[in-house]
């Protein structure tokens, strides 16, 4: 299996450090588009990287025939920061193999599962039985927001044309369990500034009399929830869609197990909002998350300082009815309220976008979950997922018809985290997978 | 003035980065001491670089003549870390003169300070007038508590024996304002580490079922304080003295208003407890204050995570009659109590300091007044100090003499910050000071 070739070019597809969030990597990002459209061309489909204002767009098409249902398989090439570098067991960049799993940044997210798409379809051309049109549609600024590919899909919506829709970027209820997820969270995020004096101060010489940007940024955190694990921001949960009776069927019958969330997550307890499992905390209830926080001395020992700045980033999830820029101000107001006296803020809205869902039971729908029935050989596990993919309700809106998201990532693949991994089983499975989807959305 | 051999020598005294916190400075501390014992040589007393179990402490004695007072002069050769390092306009430890300032780490805390001391003494040999016996102790230790200082003073209690302590380590109550300080806050640290899951997760996939070890720790931050700006850990000021009638009235008649300490701070409104002036609040009250907090992605732009860990620093200032010790237990109780469900703490106890607290009318006391009304032309404002000398306490009680705090630092000296500079003037009426001080000490 190491010289299987198709894992070669995943690990060549790995090693380019495609962080969109720093400016650093702008080569790596349009050297990665590059490779990907020598790819595609090298399959026959007609390839480029379309320029936005921020980076390429890959398109590659097959040829359009009028008698074949077409399909849009979306993924994307950027990954998230790699740091913290030192708890990586490996380079994050220089991917190595252990244990059957492929260890780097973006192994899992979005590399390894949009590439096994692409074998899929290289393989069906090479078989002579590609059953439907394809088009791939490859971004590289999903981990930051997708600010331009809403723009892209109006501006080339005749080109995109399709039937349905096929994303392989979401993760498996449990190891090799077939999973269609029919919901995500959207997202919104903020960072917040909070600055004091005009320098960092001696903390005895000001402690008492200046107040302590720290201390009145962490009284901003703690006011977000409220002792019941719920967000405390007014009018946060106006919109929230309740779960339907099916959808807590669902997430009952669910493979997940509290106790199996808690040991992925390596925490003996879970935590959440009261009268709602982990699974239905993570997939159908919105949070509000600190991502980042720091102010003062960071180093080793001690240094009494009174600091003269304060950080904190969040990103809310959200679920149905809710919409990012409502929440945005929303917690802008909430943020404003609740400012401690003697200092001032400032609030950075950074990218949202709007929570996704669809009706599983849609011919495309029916088609994906037989599709995954007969290549993992049991009935998929229907899920809502607690991930963004903030461009999928534009996809819907653009080019109106049903996205699938047919899960390929572990649920211990620790997509954003050191070590993220992919399994190697579950890129073959993809790429079978990809075959088995195309041949039942002809038919459907 | 720019070609004046003292300053010169200060110049070369700040150039060593004595960073006492950080290990890699370890060569540059004993070379700094080294510099002091070749600097108190070439004056003609009999000095050494006395090794502890940390840095060496440098001891200089003039011969002791049994007819002649015996004063013993304090100060310190390390310095603060100088990060954030981007915030100094010159390098910390190549120091400028600007402004008739110099600019440098360490070029008031306490290097400009002790320095000005030592050429008091160099001139009144070479005067052939050193009106009493002086003893140095210069130690490398004080920014990280003077760990080994207690018992370095215990083992050498005998060549240390004195009728009075000279330190100049503390502000002047307003530029060029004669300044006693009969009072400094204790010191009691402590860093805070929260651990929530094995590994930094997916906000999205795990955001709503685990807890934040970040949102927790600033949930413990936010509960140090309550509405009123008071420290809310139970039991924190059962032993704290109230100020006395006469120290409220020379706190009223204080040279500096709360306008100045705002503008030196650059703040455009105090904060503080309620019922006091700054000037109290920094001098008389006691404080907890976030030095330092970080935890999560600290880069550009957004990282969607939910982070393993988060810490903060905490430094308690402490007035009579609080102890550190007692301090540090009733802050690890308050920790312990309020820390939220699925994080885990870790409190780790730092360096402490008792507070000082000096009777201003005793005899030592009134000569260091005649001392600083002669050279400055003004009666003296007596202060109490927010910072701490942790030392102090100790070298009251094994030489049981007083300690006389002679502040030479300017208002906006910008000690333990960027841009920390001491003026020229002071460093001249400094050497004037100890030459006044020491006569009067003679007489009293």
């Amino acid at each position: 299996m190491m010289n299987d070739p198709r894992i070669e070019e995943l690990l060549d597809f790995v090693r380019f450090p495609t962080v969109s969030a720093q400016k650093i990597h702008r080569t790596d990002m349009l050297a990665c588009a590059d490779w990907l459209v020598a790819k595609f061309r090298r399959m026959g489909l007609d390839a480029r990287a379309a320029s936005t204002p921020g980076f390429p767009v890959v398109v590659a098409k097959s040829l359009r025939d009028p008698n074949k249902k077409t399909v849009l398989i979306y993924g994307h090439y950027d990954v998230q920061p790699a740091d913290p570098l030192d708890l990586w067991s490996s380079p994050p960049f220089n991917p190595i193999i252990r244990n059957g799993r492929i260890i780097g940044r973006g192994a899992s997210d979005n590399k390894g599962q949009i590439l096994a798409h692409i074998f899929g379809v290289e393989e069906a051309i090479k078989e002579g039985e590609l059953p439907v049109n394809v088009v791939f549609l490859i971004e590289g600024e999903e981990e930051i927001g997708s600010a331009h590919l809403g723009t892209f899909l109006e501006a080339h919506r005749d080109e995109l044309v399709c039937d349905a829709i096929a994303i392989s970027d979401t993760g498996m209820a449990a190891e090799g369990y077939p999973t269609l997820s029919y919901a995500l969270r959207g997202i919104a995020t903020l960072e917040v500034q909070v600055k004091g004096p005009a320098m960092d101060l001696h903390s005895g010489i000001y402690g008492g009399a200046v107040a302590n940007p720290v201390t009145a940024a962490a009284r901003l955190v703690a006011s977000l929830h409220d002792a019941d694990g719920r967000v405390a921001i007014e009018g946060f949960y106006d919109t929230v869609q309740p779960m339907a009776n099916w959808e807590r069927e669902a997430a009952a019958d669910s493979p997940v197990s509290d106790d199996a969330i808690a040991a992925q997550a390596g925490v003996t307890v879970l935590w959440g909002e009261a009268g709602y499992s982990a699974v239905e905390r993570v997939g159908a209830r919105p949070t509000a998350e600190i991502n980042g926080f720091g102010g003062g001395y960071q180093g080793e020992g001690s240094k009494t300082v009174l600091p003269a700045e304060a950080f904190f980033k969040v990103s809310f999830r959200l679920v149905p009815d809710q919409r990012p820029d409502t929440v945005l101000a929303l917690a802008r107001r909430h943020f404003e309220k609740h400012c401690p006296p003697g200092v001032t803020l400032t609030i950075i809205n950074g990218h949202g976008g709007d929570p996704f869902f669809l009706d599983p039971t849609l011919p495309q729908g029916m088609a994906a979950q037989r599709a995954l029935e007969e290549v993992f050989g049991k009935k998929p596990a229907l899920t809502r997922e607690g991930g963004s993919i903030p461009i999928l309700t534009e996809f819907q809106r653009t080019l109106r018809h049903p996205a699938l998201l047919l899960a390929l990532a572990s649920p211990d693949c620790r997509a954003h985290a050191p070590d993220e991994n992919f399994p190697i089983e579950n890129f073959l499975m993809g790429i079978r997978l990809n075959k088995a989807l195309l041949r039942e959305l002809a038919k459907s």
